[in-house]
């Protein structure tokens, strides 16, 4: 399944119980796109929010994201990972 | 110990050796600035390379990266992390 890695920006002074909110908004429905995020970072300083996912294709992860209240324009299919 | 993502432009069409390889400048000197490179993660269409770390600061994150070869001028202090 190919992962991808969206780049929000704007999540300025975001709480940590705002974002777990957030992403559990995109995972209540993100089965209906055959999606699953799997880890969010964020910055609240800058407002840059990195969200890890797995799904079919980037346009099921920016529908996802759309769906639960938070667009994304940057969708990165990351098909090369090191750990 | 705070966690960083740091975004990479430019890396387009690296193969996965080259991303290996490019990992492994990172951690052989990483120890000395105390920073440590958990993933990164790399779309080579549009040449995006994301990084997660652990270090003392973004300056330490960036002057690894540095060293290595591979400057970044995005570095960002991902505090809040939902998995």
């Amino acid at each position: 399944m190919p992962k991808f890695m969206d780049v929000h920006s704007g999540f300025v002074g975001v709480t940590d119980a705002q974002l777990k909110a957030a992403h559990e908004a995109d995972l209540a429905i993100e089965a209906e796109e055959g999606v699953h995020f799997e880890r969010a970072w964020l910055d609240p300083e800058s407002g840059k929010l990195f969200c890890l996912s797995t799904g079919p294709d980037a346009e099921a992860v920016k529908r996802v994201h759309e769906r639960a209240g938070q667009p994304v324009t940057e969708v990165y299919e990351v098909s090369i990972e090191v750990a």
